[in-house]
């Protein structure tokens, strides 16, 4: 249902945001596949792990969910100060605010799929 | 309820690429507002009738819908040729492949609020 999907998606964001790396595997499937390239959970915690230390204090917000089993769709808010490059963007510690829209699909009650586009071009804005 | 903005919103992708404009304003309130600036719905028809001047080509296809009233989320997916600069890239009739993640607010039976990401970051990708 809806809203049990709402209630794991949530439970992900505030996974993410702990950097809680033992508890993904708890929410994402082993086989995730990120913007359709098979990617695997060990890959994705990399990435998530990797934006972490790019980003020190990311922290996703969730400002719209709209949820229709098996898909949940978010869009999220970020308001930070990557440190050095970000998207091939030179932020260098500037505090920029983008947003980030994205669909899930889950398999059961875990993460399997991930289609996500990041506002790459409000960033370019900010950094004029 | 759901299906019925499911049923709503492929109207009003059958209208956009129809280029049926008249019909436009039996699907986008008056009062129209795109990533979170007022445009309202004159504003908002003159930006779509120039994304049909700059990609003569240019079909919006769904690969993902997900409805929860009051919301639509769609990932579209586009494969065209635009004219000359696309979001500040010289794509010059070359043949691009790129999604937009987009968020909709639904007020009654018409699409009210607007929350869009272009994923200008592939566009780039296949001018290299």
């Amino acid at each position: 249902m809806a809203t049990d999907l709402t209630r794991i998606y949530r439970n992900y964001i505030a996974c993410l945001n702990a950097q809680d790396w033992p508890n993904l595997e708890t929410l994402v499937h082993e086989d995730v596949c990120y913007n359709d390239q098979p990617l695997g959970l060990s890959k994705y915690r990399d990435m998530l792990e990797r934006d972490f230390l790019a980003i020190p204090d990311l922290f996703f917000e969730i400002s719209l969910l709209v949820a229709q089993s098996p898909y949940v769709a978010t869009r999220l808010r970020f308001n930070c100060t990557p440190r050095g490059i970000l998207f091939g963007l030179h932020v260098n510690g500037r505090r920029v605010v983008f947003t980030e829209n994205v669909f899930y699909e889950f398999l059961g009650d875990k993460i399997a799929q991930v289609w996500s586009v990041i506002d790459k071009a409000a960033i370019e804005t900010q950094l004029r």
